[in-house]
This record gives C-alpha cells, structure tokens and sequence, in this order.
C-alpha cells in the first residue's frame, strides 16, 4: 500500500513587492470585529521605511496599535513566558509577527499560550495545544525558516541546554504577507545562513522516508527558486527578483517540511544551538553537505533528481556523478557565501561531541525522518568534520 | 512593480490510497464537539464497497451520520435551496461532500446558507458570503473540479440559462480528503472530460493574465501529473498509480486557478451548460484547443514552456514549434480520449450562436483573465468550429 500524506499551511498567503501595504485591509478581514492590535518585532526593525508604512496603514483603519520588541533572537522559553505574562490581559484581538523565524516563532507561541492559558511546558511535543490561538498575521522579514506556513514552533532552553520543537496546528496563522522588500535589509551574513536554512529544508524534506507528491512538488521548486536566486540575492541585496525568489523559495521550503520533516541535519544542528549559540542557520549549513555525503548511498536516485532543478547539467551524467555534483555545488555555495567552518570558533571541542552527538540522537523525531539511521558514533564523526 | 498574488487552499489535506480510513479520526479533529453529521453524495456512490466503510467509520466514533442524496449534477438553484429547506434545522455539526464537482459545490453553498440563513441570489457573486459556514468536509471522486480546494461553487441558473459563480473564502473547507480508490469506478467518459476539465484549470492558470510564481508551481505540477496519467487512468481505471496522480493534478488545477483565474474557455464552457446541459468537462475539453488556437499568438512562449511538462521532447524545438506541439497534443488527446467534437449533437445550431457568444462575453470574472481580448463576433467563430 501506498503511504499517505497530507498538506496544511496558512489560511492566506499575500504575496509580491509591496504586497505590505494591504496589511491593514487584510487583518480586519481575518476578524471584523478586531480593534486592538499588538506587533511583535525586534527593535532595529522599527527604524525601517516599512515599518512606518505598516503602523500607518493599521491606524488608518481604525485600529489601536502596540509594538513590543521584546523576542530575541531563537528565542528561550524564559522570553516568551516573560512577554506573555506581560500581554496576556490586554485584549489584543490580532497578532501581528514581523521578523525572522524567531519572532514569528515567538508569536505562535503566544497567540496560544493567551488563549489556552498555559505555559510552554504543557504543550512541549505534538499536538498537545487544545485551543485555537489568537488569529495571527505573519510577516517574514528572512527568507529563511519557513515559520510562516508551518505549524512547528522552536524553543531555546538554556537550563537543558536544548532546543525544542512544539507541533500544532493551531500554531498556523490566518495570514502570511511575503514582501521581498522587508529582506532587502538583511545584512550578507544573514542572508546566507538563512537561505542555506531554507534550501536544507526543501533538501532534507525531498530525501525523507516521508517524502511524498506533494511535499516532492514544493521542495523541487523551492531548490529551483533559491538555487537560481542565493548567490544574487547575497551579492546584490537590493535585486528585488532575486529577494522574491528566495522569499516563496523559503515558504515552499516551509510546505515542504510541513508535509515530510526534516531530517538529520536538523537533528544535528539542535545541539549546536542548544548549548553553544550556533544560530540556526549557520548550523543547518556548516552541516548539510557533510549530512548529504553521510546519507549518499541511500539516496543516490533522489539528489540525482534535484541536479536539473539546482541549475546542474545532467547531460550524459550517471546519477552518482549528478548526486556528487549536488554536493559539490552545495560546498562551492558554502565557500561563496562565507559561511563558518569550524566549530572551534563556536567554543566545540573534541571533548563535547560525546553529549552534542547524544543530544541530536534523541531528536527521534527528525532522525526518523533520516534516509538512513545514523548512530551516535557516526554522529561524532560527522561533527568531528566541522572541527578542524 | 511586480504584481501582487494570493494563495489560499483548504485547512488541511490527507492524500493517498486508503486515505479516506481516516476519515472519522479527521472529521472529529476539525470539531471536537461534533456528534451530528450529513453526508451529501449521489444516490450510485452508497453502493461503493468504500461508501459502506466510511459509514462505519463515522459510526464506530459514535457520530450520528444522515444521508442525503438529493444534489444533481450540475445542481441548480432550486435543487440547492430544496435541500437548505429541509436540512437547516437539522443542527449538523459537520457536512460531508463525498462526489464529484457537483455534490462539492453543493456542499460548500449549503454549509454557508445554513449559517447565513440566507438564499443564494444573497451571495451570487464575489465575496457576499458574511458568516463562515458549517465545517465541511469535501472528499472528490471525480479528478476534474478541484472544487475541494477553491472558494468558488457553480450554481445552474436554468430560469436564466446561465451558470454563475459565487466566490467567497467561506467556501473553503476544514479537511479534504483525496484517495484515488474512490476514482476506480469512473466510466471512460466521465474520467476522460473531468480529467480535461482539470488540465484546462491548470492550463488556463498558466496563461492567464494574472499568472504568478505561485499559481505557476501548481499548474505546471498539475500539468506533468495529469499528462503522465490521463491516458493511463482512461485506460486502465483501476490502475491507482494513475489515478492517484490524476487526483493531485487536479486538486493543484484548483490551487492554480484559486491564485490566478480561469480565462476563455472556461467563459465559453459557461453557457454551453447553462442552456444545452453540455457537462462542464465535456463543454472545456471541446472548447480548449480551439481557444488556445486563437490565444496563440499571445502566448507562444507560455505555451512553450509547458511542453516540457507536458512529455513533449522540446530538443532544437523553436518556442513556435513547441507551443504548436503543445496544441496538437491537446487534440491528439481529445481524440485518443474519445471526446464529443460536434456541439450539434448537443442541439446547437448557427442560430444559437449570437446568443451563446453575448452571454460568454458577459463571463467578465473570466474574460479579464485571458491573455488577449476576445470579441463577440470570434467568439461565434470559435463556437462555429464545434457545429460542423
Ligand atoms: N518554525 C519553524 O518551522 C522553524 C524552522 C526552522 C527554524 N526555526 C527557528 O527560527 C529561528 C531562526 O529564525 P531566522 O533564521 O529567520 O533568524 P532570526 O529570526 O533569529 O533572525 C536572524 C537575525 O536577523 C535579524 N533580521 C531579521 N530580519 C531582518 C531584516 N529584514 N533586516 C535586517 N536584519 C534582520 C534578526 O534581528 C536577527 O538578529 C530559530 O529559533 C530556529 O530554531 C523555526
Ligand atoms: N468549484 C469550482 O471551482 C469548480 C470548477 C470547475 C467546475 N465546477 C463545477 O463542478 C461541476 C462538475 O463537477 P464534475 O466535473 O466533477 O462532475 P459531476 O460532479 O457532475 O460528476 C459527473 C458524473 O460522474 C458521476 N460520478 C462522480 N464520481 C463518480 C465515481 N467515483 N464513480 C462513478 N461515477 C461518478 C456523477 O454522479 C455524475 O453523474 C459543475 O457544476 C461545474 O460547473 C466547479
Ligand atoms: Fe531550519
Ligand atoms: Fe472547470
């Protein structure tokens, strides 16, 4: 018997340069009766152009608008619960997430926590959020997480030395605006460590024992859109086409994983953030092509496939020379958007692979995923790649 | 500037053989306090072996499930507004579309006049629709509409001899189910013009003026799928390989045409069903070379780029030639498919043409989107290929 899969992602998506400007609009039509607003955002943000446009455009529609900047970046669960103490009786009627995947994270998260009247603990895991949340607005301003359009949120925490995931449906937002606009401030770094997050999303989910026709159909085209669009967008930040590949590249990116998970390169890089600060998506690409060599001879066929939409020529190429292409081209990326290399640098140590490689073993729900399972000894190895 | 574009689907999808085993677990998922449920179907489907499984299903859960049989194909206002009046105070939870485009239209109009308390001349147009509907659960089995995933329902109006939309986000539903076992029992004809129907959506997609990054994913992934599989499905109707790809094609037709519009052929299908009961699928899949036919001129590089997808080899092709290919395989099909080619039989004549053609060019909604205007008088040419 065939599997099954499924889809699901947000009630609306708005897309498009300047697509922005029909905020205001489109929140009082996800609830009409909706007159106080909270934006959650990070501070530089408020001294961006757009900025300005979207508190003026809500106010001109009559609504009562209050920004707090409080989420930090991969944001802890002492954060969050400190903000949603703070917010938790001031009637916010919609809430409006303007950032990267740690604000929009950020903002699930409260939307059920003040609807469901609990803390992060009691809805650590799947599906243990009972109540709708707070009807959303999500706004990515990285091309990056995919957030968005999934129903995973990522929790730092420091006393475990951990991050976690929690899964609910009820963490999707009513609404999604993509305005490539609002990356075009992304400094270089950012905007490299971010797409490579959104690329191993697609990447991991195309080779995941759950990959299925529909995730299949967003992931290819999501390789497609930020293959053709990665380097530009770094090189030149202000090359709107290129922003606006890479936004619905991450968003695909998002429905891809949503319909098949992430795999094993997102297991290892939990860890990293976990204990010793590696953002996110430097993780995820320090560690994608040593995972894809780790994972080649499962899945030869498979990154064959993804050479054609990555912009490889596969003429007279055999699949394990167009699979060896795929990482090749993955690596030549690495080294062009100077992303890290060496775990040193983060303070990692031959001492404290034991515990990282213990720590990303049990992230059971991702390494299922994995084309093939990968042992705590193999684990060290590939972390050991990354440290010298 | 670029433009702006939407995307919007159901809440949530669950594909695959066997699929609809899950049927009961879902239904309570989208509403927990559910205990009363109607299924709308047509009177042949509660003698399918599946049929008798979903019933037990919902049963074993302990729901209380009525069984409504009354929706025509291609159902009319008063056929709709029968079955409001003997339902609405029935105080179901959920209703259940279990068919083919007809039964999920009516089942989306009817969740919305129940909570509307309404008729439909309150909500014959774009967006009238005002409180959300009762949750709907929409399981297609015919691969054609992709009305499980779209905010539009087909109304027959026969006083008026039309067919009208009516388009609201209130039509979308909470769950869909796609399992390709449902679509074996399909006649060759019914398989062969609603398989056309969905490769008009996506095609028209495609070319339609208001085409974007995100309808383009959806039709030229619903176009490779439905080309793999059309002629298979037509063939051996039971080989669900095929039919499982012919079912996500056309629920991606329905995403693509959700983002960016049907255009000509669907406006010219419109008053063939109003007035001569030509079936929609039947009415697009006569209508859609000769369309292109006359589009060609403004899209030969469009069309082109679906050759690929389509399977044709595109080597030292020019983009004339392959746009010309893309044609020829349309009619090669419809042909190979063994599709009505005469409007005759259907009792058209010459002198039906002036009238067909004035209400086709009133189709505004739909005239918008085609790539080249389309006046009265080569509508009446274009009709007047199908009366010889
Ligand atoms: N929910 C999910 O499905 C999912 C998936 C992957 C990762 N995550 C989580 O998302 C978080 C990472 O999100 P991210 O990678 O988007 O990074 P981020 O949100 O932490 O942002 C990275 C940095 O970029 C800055 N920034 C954001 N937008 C900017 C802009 N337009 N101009 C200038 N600077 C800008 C931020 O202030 C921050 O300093 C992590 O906590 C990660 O675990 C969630
Ligand atoms: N909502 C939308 O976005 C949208 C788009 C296009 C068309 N439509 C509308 O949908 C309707 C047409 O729907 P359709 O093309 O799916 O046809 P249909 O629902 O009318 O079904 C066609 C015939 O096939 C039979 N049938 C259906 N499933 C079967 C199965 N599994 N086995 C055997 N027989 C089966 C039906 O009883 C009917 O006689 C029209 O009213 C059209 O205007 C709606
Ligand atoms: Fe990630
Ligand atoms: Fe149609």
């Amino acid at each position: 018997m065939l599997q099954n899969y499924q889809f699901q992602s947000a009630d609306r998506i708005l897309a498009g340069v300047d697509s922005i400007k029909n905020i205001a609009k489109e929140a009082k039509s996800i609830s009409k009766q909706a007159s106080k607003v909270l934006i959650l955002t990070q501070p530089f943000i408020i001294d961006l152009d757009f900025f300005k446009t979207i508190i003026s455009e809500l106010q001109d529609e009559g609504l009562q608008v209050d920004v707090n900047t409080e989420l930090e970046p991969e944001p802890t669960d002492a954060n969050i619960e400190g903000i949603y103490h703070n917010i938790k009786t001031e009637g916010y009627d919609v809430l409006i997430g303007l950032g990267g995947g740690s604000v929009l994270d950020g903002t699930k998260l409260l939307s059920v926590l003040i609807t469901n009247e609990c803390l992060l603990e009691d809805i650590l895991g799947t599906d243990l959020v009972e109540k709708e949340g707070l009807p959303t607005v999500l706004v990515p301003t990285t091309s990056g997480t995919g957030s968005e359009v999934t129903p995973n949120a990522i929790v730092t925490f420091p006393a475990k030395e951990l991050k976690i995931g929690i899964v609910s449906k009820h963490l999707l937002p009513k609404l999604v605006i993509l305005d490539p606009v609002l990356t075009v401030s992304l400094p270089k770094p950012i905007t490299a460590a971010t797409g490579m997050d959104a690329f191993t999303h697609s990447l991991e989910s195309f080779i995941s024992n759950k990959a299925n026709y529909i995730s299949d159909t967003f992931a290819l085209e999501s390789i497609r859109l930020i293959s053709q669009s990665i380097v530009t967008a770094y090189d030149e930040g202000d090359n709107l086409e290129a922003r606006e590949k890479m936004l619905i590249g991450a968003t695909y990116g998002g429905m891809a994983l949503t319909a098949a998970g992430t795999a094993a390169v997102h297991a290892l890089a939990y860890p990293l953030g976990g204990k010793f600060h590696v953002t996110h998506g430097v993780a995820n690409s320090m560690l994608l092509p040593h995972v894809m060599e780790y994972n080649m001879n499962s899945i030869v066929d498979r990154l064959a496939e993804v050479a054609g939409p990555m912009g490889i020529n596969t003429a007279n190429l055999s699949n394990e020379e167009a699979a060896t292409k795929v990482v090749e081209k993955i690596k030549e990326w690495t080294a062009r958007l100077n992303i890290p290399q060496n775990l040193s640098e983060f303070g990692v140590t031959e001492d404290d692979l034991q515990s990282l490689a213990e720590a990303a073993f049990n992230v059971k729900r991702l390494m299922d995923n994995n084309p093939k399972p990968v042992p705590v000894e193999d684990i060290k190895s590939i972390y050991k790649k990354l440290l010298s």
